[in-house]
Formats: C-alpha cells, sequence, structure tokens
C-alpha cells in the first residue's frame, strides 16, 4: 500500500487546527533546519495520532489503544486528550517513571506489561480485541504514514525551494510520509544508525526484514522492521539510505546544542549527522533541509 | 539621545550577512514566540556587537575590547571573530570557569580582574584609553541599541500584524532598539524582574537611577540602571514596564521547556512570565509577540 501526496493533502486539513507549523531556522543559503521538535509532545507522532484518530469517524467507547512508553505513547495520549477521548497506553515494565508519569499526566491510561516493547505491544493487541477500542500503531498503517507526512508538505510551503531533506528512520513511517508529501519535489535521504538499519536492509532485501536493534536512538529508531506500508511508498520513489555510527550522532546532537541552542533527542540528531559525519555530502550549491524530529531527551545530558 | 528607525533599518543591513534570521512560532492566532534565543551565541547580543562594530569603520590595531561574561561577552567576540577583529573581555573574577573558556574558545583574550561587574568594567575602560581600542559597551550607544533592534524589523516581516510585543529589559538597548524599530507598529511592554526594576524607577523618576540588582535573572538582566539612549528612546514612545516576581520568571522558564522544548535562561523567559502570571493580561483577541531572547543556561536546570 503507497502513500500518496493528496493522502497527506487531506491529512494536513484534517489536523490542521490540532498541530503545530513548527518554525524553520534558515542557517545558510545550503542549510535550512526545520524544527519539527517544537512540535506538541515533543516529536512530530502528535501529527500521524491526529490523523488516525480524525480519519477513523465515530470511534468506540474504548476510546483508542497504542503500544510506546516514548513519543508514540506522548503524541496518541496528547492528541486523545485534545480530542476528548480516552487513551490507553501499555509500555514495558523497564520504561522509565519519568515517562509513564507523563503520560499519566495526559490522562492517559497507562499499563506496565512486559520484559519489551514486543511483549507490550502484543498485550495491547489481546486488550484492543477485547475491547474494541481503536488501534494506533506507530507507523504501520496509513493514516498514520499519512500524518507524519504533512511536516514536509508544511515545510514546501515555508521554504523556497530545496534539493534533499535528510530524514530519520526507525519503523518508517515519517521517512514515507515526507516521500509521498514531498512526491518528487525534492530529493529525500532516509538516516539510520548503521546499529539499527530497518530501511537500509530492507532496500538490500526487497523487503522488510528483521534487524537487531541497539544503540544510543534505539528508544525512538528502535522498531526492528520497517513497515510495509512504508517500504511501498519509498521502494516507489526510489529512496536511498545513508548509514550513521553512534559517535556522529552523538556528536550531532552536541552540535544541535552548542551552536544553535537547539535541544534535540539523539534521534532527532540523527538526520544532522549524515551531514556532520560525511556519511551523506551535499553537492556544491546543494540546498539541504535537516529535519530534527525529536526533543524528549534529559536536558542534563546536553551540558 | 533618540535611536529611530531608520538607524535600526541602516544596522539591518550592515549586520544581514553576519545574523540568523531566527524562527517564529506561530503558537496560537494570537500568541508568537520570537525564538531570538536561537541567534549565533545563544542571544540577541551579536546583532548589537556586528552593528557597532561594522558602524565603526576602520578599527584601531587593539581591536575591540567590552566588559561581560555574559551575552554581551559571548556577542561581541562572537563578532570579533567573524569578522577577524581582536577582542579582549574583562569579566569578574567571579565568572564561572565554563564562561571564561567559552570565550577563549571564541578567541576573545580574556581578563579576569575585579570582584564585581563595575570593577571589571573599570578596568577594561582603563585598558581601552591605553590601548585606542573600541569600548562596545553593552547598550549605552546608538549602534549597540540599533543592532538589538533589528530583531524587531525582522519579526515585522516574518509575521503578520500584531498589537503587542513583550520584551525583557536590562540595560534597556533591547527593548529600545526594538521600540525604534517598530515606530508604532505594535505596543511594546517591558517586562522587568521586580528585583531589578531599571526601567519601572527611571519612568516613575523621569531618568535613569540606580537600583539594587539580584535574583534569578541577574546574571542577564543586571544593569544597575537603565542606559540613557534606552531612557530617551523609550521615553519618547510612552513605553509602559510591568514588573514580575522571581517564581513567575521560574515557572515561565519551566513552562517553556515543558511546552515547547524551548531551553530558555531566566532573563529569555521574563517576558513571558509577564503573560504566564498575569502581570500583563492582554484584551480579547490581541495578538502578542513573546520574545525568547537568551538561550545561555545550565540545560541541567531544565530537568
Ligand atoms: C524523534 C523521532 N524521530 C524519528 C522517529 C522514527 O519515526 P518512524 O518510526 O516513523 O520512522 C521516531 C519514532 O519514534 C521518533 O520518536
Ligand atoms: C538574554 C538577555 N535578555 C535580555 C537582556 C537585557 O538586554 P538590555 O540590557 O539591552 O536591556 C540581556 C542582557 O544581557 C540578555 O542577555
Amino acid at each position: 500500500m503507497v502513500v500518496t501526496r493528496p493522502d497527506v493533502e487531506r491529512a494536513a486539513t484534517r489536523i490542521a487546527a490540532h498541530v503545530r507549523r513548527t518554525p524553520v531556522l534558515e542557517d545558510t543559503p545550503d542549510l535550512t533546519l526545520k524544527l519539527e521538535l517544537l512540535q506538541h509532545g515533543g516529536s512530530f507522532k502528535a501529527r500521524g495520532a491526529f490523523n488516525r484518530i480524525l480519519a477513523a469517524g465515530d470511534l468506540p467507547e474504548a476510546g483508542v489503544i497504542a503500544a510506546s512508553g516514548g513519543n508514540h505513547g506522548v503524541g496518541v495520549a496528547y492528541a486523545a486528550r485534545m480530542l476528548g477521548v480516552r487513551a490507553e497506553i501499555f509500555v514495558p515494565e523497564i520504561c522509565a517513571p519519568v515517562k509513564v508519569a507523563g503520560l499519566r499526566a495526559l490522562g492517559a491510561h497507562v499499563t506496565q506489561t512486559g520484559a519489551i516493547y514486543a511483549e507490550a505491544y502484543e498485550a495491547s493487541a489481546k486488550r484492543a480485541a477485547e475491547t474494541g477500542a481503536l488501534e494506533i500503531h506507530a507507523y504501520e498503517h496509513a493514516d498514520v504514514v499519512a500524518g507524519q507526512g504533512t511536516v514536509g508538505l508544511e515545510l514546501l510551503e515555508q521554504t523556497g525551494a530545496f534539493d534533499t531533506i535528510l530524514v530519520a528512520v526507525g519503523g518508517g513511517g515519517l521517512v514515507a510520509g515526507i516521500t509521498a508529501a514531498l512526491d518528487g519535489a525534492a530529493g529525500v535521504v532516509a538516516v539510520e544508525p548503521a546499529l539499527i538499519p530497518t530501511l537500509h536492509d530492507a532496500l538490500a532485501n526487497g523487503g522488510p526484514v528483521q534487524v537487531p536493534v541497539s544503540g544510543v536512538a534505539a528508544d525512538a529508531l528502535g522498531a526492528s522492521r520497517l513497515g510495509r506500508v512504508a517500504y511501498d511508498t519509498v521502494a516507489a520513489a526510489g529512496i536511498r539510505s545513508v548509514l550513521v555510527g553512534e559517535d556522529a550522532i552523538v556528536e550531532a546532537r552536541d552540535h544541535l546544542w552548542r551552536t544553535y541552542r537547539i535541544a534535540a533527542e539523539h534521534s532527532g540528531a540523527t538526520a544532522m549527522a549524515a551531514l556532520r559525519s560525511g556519511a551523506y555530502t551535499p553537492a556544491p550549491g546543494e540546498r539541504v533541509v535537516v529535519l530534527v524530529c525529536g526533543a524528549n531527551t534529559d536536558p542534563s545530558t546536553l551540558a
């Protein structure tokens, strides 16, 4: 299933009243940062969550359900709260207490279960089958992907023409949505931690495959395989993936803080890492946009 | 001496190639944040420094000299470095080692002397008289005030019409420059810590008077009297000042982090404090801009 630009346009209309139009920082004529980390909930995830809920129309009484102690959980909890919808969020037992408290502060009903994410996800799916709640998967749904893509459409309205956008990848919902939104207007370069090459390996294998998950960005980019919707959407568009090392991600996060006073989390700095490390080298005069996509970080680690 | 809009326009032309056009976040139709904390050096101070240096024309061999261990020092050191000019910065002995290291990393020659700022300032003035270096005062010069004002001109280009801008005040260079830039296009409300009421007391007394200095924002807003250029410029325009308490400043800084993932220092959150605390209450439908003017903060205190 391929998400298309009209899908993203419909998503943008649906969610316009609910999401922030996040600012862009035009640093040089050749480098623009899209500051999506300033979105509600500290990442782009609210976009997909709002679109999924609003596109679903009449909701079951049980509301919505999702599995994630990270940004997706926050995005769903925030959107549900703003729309007056009940939300259940399943998180693994290792989820940090501060994240659980954050979800509860947004009014979500939190269930801690399972040693790892996959077990929390299984429990949420079982619960959804019992209650009839609307499942909101983090990336494996066209409405979520189209919602994430609205950040790309917004960018097109905000900036002059550009050549390339660098986007971090986990399950691939974000990069697929942006690919659909741009629809060839600019090139999309996917950036992945070398330790979690979901898209890289999917492209090499002709479809999503299981990958190991580890490293500094694993809390946000740690999907163990690319989504099918994401694969179909980006494969059709001929997107390439570049891999970055752990040190490069850490350096890029530090650079964003020191140079711009932007407090990104590691996943939010991953796209910048491609530029800083030379994993992606723009041609002379190439106008590049770096998507800074998440800020849910412990600020004390920025100092 | 009154700074006028044409002064600010000339400043904008002079410094355009050197400063960032900082982004705006339109949060609601009635509330826009101008993110000047993303400026080079983490505050608006580079604007005034660039304008002062560029307006001076041929520089003495001794370069430029300033007294400040805070944002002004960083702004001057940054501008001097970018323009290939020698910079000496005088800071009091209590200046945090990390700030001294930051100034040195920008290539500045740092002298630590005096128990308090005023003593470091005296020493810098004496040194300037000896070497002939160009003194860059933090606010008591029309070119510095006009440079700071360019943030206001930029804002007018970036946003639709607005009614009111809230601006933090120390020596008054920033608020005076913005008042000149807006030239009546919108109202300017000065916001000051109740513990450092430089403008408030100047307006009450018909001219700058000495005030005590203390509180969480004193490192940046701790001028002990309003500048004369600032006074003349804002008094002519009929600007009002509102005072905010320490708790309100702390709460506003926390709010900027929690709600927007904006890492402001206390002075950078002071304007927002007026809105959050009710020290300034906009009329229904009034479109307000909050200037978030500084990010030079220890991020570990945001958590
Ligand atoms: C900040 C941040 N960036 C990037 C991603 C990756 O998004 P996707 O899984 O849609 O590829 C995530 C996913 O959680 C995220 O939280
Ligand atoms: C972040 C910040 N905000 C506001 C001010 C106040 O500026 P002014 O002294 O021009 O009133 C300063 C001055 O150092 C500052 O650093």
